[in-house]
């Protein structure tokens, strides 16, 4: 049978449907039956196919192992966060997830309670302190809080040309009342990279490319749902229009300004700081 | 507002209908509802997410002045043969339109009436003869066709390291009565480049990755619609499974077998030769 305008989209969903995986073979269908209503919707023309194929391979060459403009496209669709929604559907006591982003960098050190992860970095020293427990407020004692944030330029390590050691990144463990206690420096929203592709899509429209100030953490223990979340500071610019719409409601925490003096980790600080307060739930399966 | 899985597809949608150009604030917010569908409707896992960048990732690696992996994307998804046939609504008595493919090169030279284009390639020699007309039956006068084809390893002049001249290329023109005559040589079925991430996708299926004996013909003259199309030999393999499905019932053309001796361009052949006769009819417009 010959192919029409009708029926290319059913003989090319049946023909990926003949992958050997039954899931592959209901993604590349489904995959197919979308794109092709996509096409037909718009009446995509030659010259905006065209467009698109380079604006992809553009995209895809873009990609070295500092930059991923693929995941940047996928943030900036929403589709990243609808993943993220569709597979971490916690209950409402627990910590929402939000998106990876490209900069988690794996083996971070491990590092002891308080240990100031911006060593030598410019910022406002700033504390964040709390609990990591089950929905039942059941402490996790000996759970490890991967953590990781731009720069005052919003820059990550993963961003930079040779860096030596582990640079605003650590790994931090609760004690065993399921406390943990970070010192870092206060992170300031940040503009996603716009000299690539996306950038020029984005400058074609009224899109804000910034991103709220967060700090990042995954939090992966046995037993429980990992987690994969961001802390909002509260008040910052963005929140309302996070370029990755990575923001809840949930996860945006004050960042209250302590004079010089004790601090969290009970050591004095001759400076005034900020001092943020957030426990972790995480859901068990 | 903040996220959640039920509103962030109309978020990203609005977001995206910012664009300045009316049109692209409709093809991207179309691109977003359309994306999020498709993930929503198989429940797409962050595993396959992943799997999916990389792969279009690698794609978008491949490609380099003499291959283009995203294109092939499209052709093998029955995407590009959707778009042909979205923005080529000829009338019945047209010939259709068919995939342009990624081989085209700009340029070729003009060559006399009957001029040999397969010079001194290894191949059974084949006329193609016939004329160029509108829907009415009139001739086309000084009408160019733009020829293309694969030698008999099924390889393109555009994928091939350094050639000199053209190579199986090469633009004819309509005498006063419409009439063309090209003499080559008989063009094979070929396989798509199986080396690449849309190799690995297609291994992972029963799908056929052939094409069919084929001549590429492109004819763009004023007063017409633009016709990219191909001329298929009846009885080859692979017409029932075009990879890229591009093949029509209305392209599929007998090469008839003829002796040793005049031939359709006034010569005589001390061989056998092929010949295949096709008018091409023009879509006014
Ligand atoms: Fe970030
Ligand atoms: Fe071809």
């Amino acid at each position: 049978m010959f192919v029409d305008e009708d029926n290319i989209t059913e003989l090319a969903a049946e023909r990926w449907a003949t992958a050997h995986s039954p899931r592959m073979a209901e993604l590349m269908s489904a995959l197919v039956r979308h794109l092709h209503a996509f096409a037909r919707e718009v009446r995509l023309t030659e010259d905006e196919w065209t467009a698109a194929i380079q604006w992809l391979t553009a995209a895809g060459q873009t990609c070295d192992d500092k930059r991923q403009e693929l995941i940047l496209t996928s943030d900036v669709l929403g589709l990243s966060m609808l993943v993220v929604q569709l597979n971490n559907r916690f209950t409402a006591e627990a910590t929402p997830a939000t998106v990876l982003g490209p900069f988690h960098i794996d083996g971070s050190p491990t590092v002891p309670r308080g240990f100031d992860m911006s060593d030598g970095i410019p910022g406002t020293p700033l504390f964040v302190t709390g609990k990591v427990t089950d929905t039942e407020g059941r402490p996790v004692a000996d759970a490890v809080l991967d953590v990781w944030q731009a720069d005052a330029d919003g820059a990550y390590e993963a961003q930079l040309p040779e860096v030596d050691e582990a640079r605003l990144r650590a790994r931090y463990r609760t004690a065993a009342d399921g406390s943990y206690c970070i010192r870092t420096i206060a992170p300031r929203g940040y503009a996603i990279p716009m000299d690539g592709p996306v950038g020029d899509l984005i400058r074609a429209t009224d899109i804000s490319y910034f991103r709220p100030a967060h700090i990042h953490f995954l939090i992966d223990e046995p037993g429980y749902r990992k987690l994969i979340t961001h802390l909002f500071r509260a008040g910052s610019d963005y929140l309302d229009s996070d370029v990755v719409f990575g923001t809840k409601d949930a996860l945006i925490v004050p960042f209250t300004a302590r004079p010089a003096g004790g601090a969290p980790d009970g050591s004095r600080l001759d400076a005034p700081y900020l001092h943020a307060e957030y426990d972790f739930v995480l859901q068990s399966g």
